[in-house]
């Protein structure tokens, strides 16, 4: 039933039918999403994948987001490896984006697939996508793998699954199936065939095959829906059936025919007046100001702040610091309590370093997190002042900072909720200076400028595969 | 520890070391899958598979077993999409092989990729790859796949995970890393890569998508190999670790440490005498004699023997019959209870089915499971005098059957182990009459013969590539 409702609602959701709060949070999703994909371009793990796999590469029909010239030619690839590719590239920095209730990093899988989708139907099929398709794509796809996600949170992700893995190959099939007009049941089978193909297993973390989980995933969805298309079967009650995906894999913590009553409810309430409007899941995602774990994002943006007031711009500056004291909630120093990170990849499970990039750079990008950086004499400097105390009553989202200078003047930063979190959303134009600081290097100002303006137009644009073209 | 132990014994393994009874179980399981394949190769879903993916398929490297020709070209596509479909039509009429204690599958898919990399290698590198070189790789991925699957048996298939599929990718992944002359480090890292690509719930037995399960593992497990070739890395305890693959997907049934250990004292004891020798996991591989849940096997056993002995050979002599009794175990009727199957898919978990074939026909392959056959005249006279009782005393791989005929006269056939069981395994003439009934039809006498005495000499073969290209 459950299975079959999903393809229904994916199959028959249309741009029409969309609130235009919901509009607005598809294009911020995918902003971001599109800006982490070029950001993740050039890193050794999306470099080392490209290699590998180049020998397998089949008709070059899809862009290598980010890529210019790979052994002297424009890099473009199979509609499966451009997937996988700049699916890794989207998460692979830790610095795309989290649905809170079940961690899911929701857009880079759906993104990504659409994307190269888009380009395959031009050149396969003559059939130009345009951004009103792709967005209500987009839609379809992140609310179907969020309510199954609901459904198995938090027991899933708890007893190992990296649920982002597990749940965004039916996201990236329900997306798909609604791009390639798929019938219900077809939409429906899609589903069903991606739901048997969960990757991703929580050991993987801190290796190159975490952002894989995204990739593949993508790459499941994508075969899922094709494989629908071509009228494959699959069980009609892959989620809710016995042995089906939520009984195998949710551990007993379901409640999905809940979450698809209300996504039912959301296309008929949404006819109706604003007052009284659910909120839709793709509204609850949220955008990662700083690529690492969320828990220290409120002392990040403390010390950023800090960093600012006192004008702290060189060692000399950073010198006349005696004292850095962090008040944090009580997982913070569980998860990212390393003292002493030897490379990016340890500060990325460290608040000290988090700590120590606010208030000696002002930023937390993934330039921030390089090697050099993590070991740069301002930041050492810093970092050896830094001290941190749990408390239990401090949020999730809080941080308290108390900065003292040589001499005693003292300065207590209290943020009550970090920059990112539900209650205080990264604004666009913080948005979109993330996406600058991940474009810019990649593709240069001007392009950069250029394919920022498609992102937040998308619904404007007429031709998906021009955009991204435009971002290799 | 146990994923690294595993990458060492897999990338060391060499012919040499292999005794001679293991090899000769390795030709037989490659012979026997080989027909599978060829069986399968013009099944409907297999059709499906090649008409929906067919605008993906890249370089046309390797061989699409069993077919000539498609659009006019001949047929042959990418690695990954071959390891795909020739995947799918191993598993698709149920007719491969069962390694009892687990209820995997083993061969299928690492046949198929080890063929599609044999082909691969030869057009892309070079290199050509010998009987001797698949034999052995076969023999490891195979085993560690066993291994393995032993050590979460029976929790992981209970539950609801299709281990086929769960555990094929890693047996791949270790067969192709030892193809590929990967370090012990490298194939530590594929097979860890492999892990986290589980393919299967058991919600879709009965569709296209449960032979769908062997095809994408055999590809997961050639990417993993892939990607670990170029440096990729994942998890070193990925098995083993905590959120590794044993406890998400394991359920708590563990015995990972001790399969491994007992894995490295093969290598060790094979060097000693035959006295004493441990049995290994692919000596146990069974094959399948008919096409059809393993519970059905003695029934049908037991009818063939009556058929011939009583030269049923028309529908005068089946009107003679007066009644059929069989005495099963008692799983029989509760997996294969169907007592007036409508065609074939659900012919196949029925045992009166099973038996009006033995009955009327004298035999069951794939043939026999077509939609005509199933309401062949023949077989529904035979199917309605057919009455099965549960017996206590009775075991799986044992069936009694009576056979009444008009006039009162009586033969009782007992079969205590039915063919195909681990103490009545298929010989190898059997095994040829297999292979025939499914290669002649696909290539022709002529063609099968010779490629089926490849199979058998495979260990003489120098170019496995032209194996694979013989059986198209």
């Amino acid at each position: 039933m459950a299975t079959q409702q999903l393809g229904r609602w994916a199959s028959s959701l249309d741009y029409l039918s969309l609130p235009q709060p919901v509009i607005e949070a598809a294009i911020r999703s995918f902003q971001n999403s599109l800006g982490s994909i070029l950001g993740g371009s050039n890193h050794p793990t999306t470099q080392r994948t490209i290699k590998a796999l180049q020998p397998l590469f089949g008709d070059r029909k899809c862009t290598i987001i980010g890529h210019a010239e790979l052994s002297g030619s424009a890099v473009s690839c199979d509609l499966q490896h451009a997937a996988l590719i700049n699916g890794i590239a989207s998460h692979v920095h830790d610095y795309d984006d989290t649905h809170l209730h079940t961690v899911i990093h929701p857009a880079g899988a759906v993104v990504v697939s659409l994307l190269a989708l888009a380009e395959y139907l031009k050149l396969e099929e003559g059939r130009i996508v345009s951004g009103k398709d792709f967005i209500t794509a987009l839609v379809a796809g992140i609310e179907i793998g969020l309510r199954i996600g609901n459904a198995v949170s938090p027991k899933h992700y708890d007893e190992g699954w990296h649920i982002t893995g597990t749940v965004s190959p039916m996201a990236v099939a329900a997306a798909s199936s609604n791009l390639l007009r798929l019938t219900p049941e077809q939409t429906a089978n899609a589903i069903s065939i991606a739901s048997t193909q969960p990757v991703g297993v929580r050991v993987h973390f801190g290796t190159d095959t975490k952002p894989f989980h995204v990739g593949r995933a993508a790459q499941n969805g994508i075969l899922a829906a094709m494989l629908a298309k071509g009228g494959f079967t699959a069980a009609p009650d892959a989620l809710e059936g016995r042995r089906g995906w939520v009984e195998v894999l949710g551990n007993g913590s379901n409640t999905l025919s809940e979450q698809v009553n209300q996504l039912l409810q959301l296309s008929e309430k949404s006819q109706s007046s604003a007052v009284g409007r659910e909120i839709w899941e793709i509204e609850k995602n949220t955008f990662k100001p700083f690529p690492c774990g969320i828990v220290i994002h409120p002392t990040i943006d403390a010390c950023v702040q800090l960093h600012k007031e006192h004008d702290l711009q060189n060692i000399k500056d950073l010198d006349k610091i005696d004292s850095v004291h962090l008040r944090v909630h009580p997982l913070v120093l569980d998860l990212t309590g390393k003292k002493s990170p030897k490379d990016g990849l340890e500060a990325k499970f460290s608040v000290y370093h988090g700590a120590a990039i606010g208030l000696a750079l002002g930023s937390a990008t993934p330039a921030e997190y390089e090697d050099n950086i993590v070991n740069d004499k301002r930041v050492l400097t810093v970092r050896a002042k830094v001290t941190a105390e749990v408390d239990e009553t401090v949020h999730s989202d809080e941080a308290i900072v108390t900065l003292t200078m040589q001499g005693g003047v003292r300065n207590e930063k209290h943020v009550e909720h970090a920059v990112g979190s539900l209650d205080r959303p990264m604004t666009n134009e913080e948005l979109h200076e993330k996406f600058m600081s991940q474009a810019i290097p990649v593709l240069g100002k001007e392009r950069a400028t250029e394919v920022e303006s498609m992102a937040w137009e998308i619904c404007d644009v007429r031709d998906v595969a021009r955009l991204a073209k435009a971002a290799r």
